[in-house]
């Protein structure tokens, strides 16, 4: 079994105003070195499959159906294996 | 100055049901071997700060203030210097 870590970030040309809100938010608390914020997404997916070829194959297909938007998003994730697996 | 990276997530015993639904999601999709699925948020905090042990003092404070709620959500995050810094 894998769990997969992902993060999902607006391309870095895409206005992110979430990020721009925040960092407004944290100025105003008196935070002033803050120089930029981007704000994403993290998901943590733990899946049942034993194989990581496999894993990272249905992970990337995942993002690109569902979890991110390719046309302002990109994402990576990392695979962890959680449990001895019996085929591999 | 550094570049935080921050990951917000909700603490284990709380229910996240937009992972509830992204899982569902996946599953409509064909990806049957999805165990589950936990939602949070990705950050990335720029600061001009130098001083390591300020800039991780004051991520602190942003993430107990503004970025998580420590009541549902535990928050980690790592920092990675951008530029050689001056004071340090």
């Amino acid at each position: 079994m894998y769990l997969a870590k992902i993060y999902v970030t607006l391309k870095p040309t895409v206005n992110d105003p979430q990020g721009r809100t925040i960092e407004r938010g944290l100025k105003g608390l008196g935070f002033e070195s803050v120089k930029g914020v981007r704000a994403g997404k993290y998901l943590e997916i733990a899946t049942y499959e034993n194989n990581k070829v496999t894993a990272e194959k249905q992970i990337n297909d995942m993002c690109n159906k569902l979890l991110a938007n390719p046309i302002i998003e990109e994402y990576h994730f990392e695979l962890v294996q959680t449990q001895e697996s019996n085929s591999a």
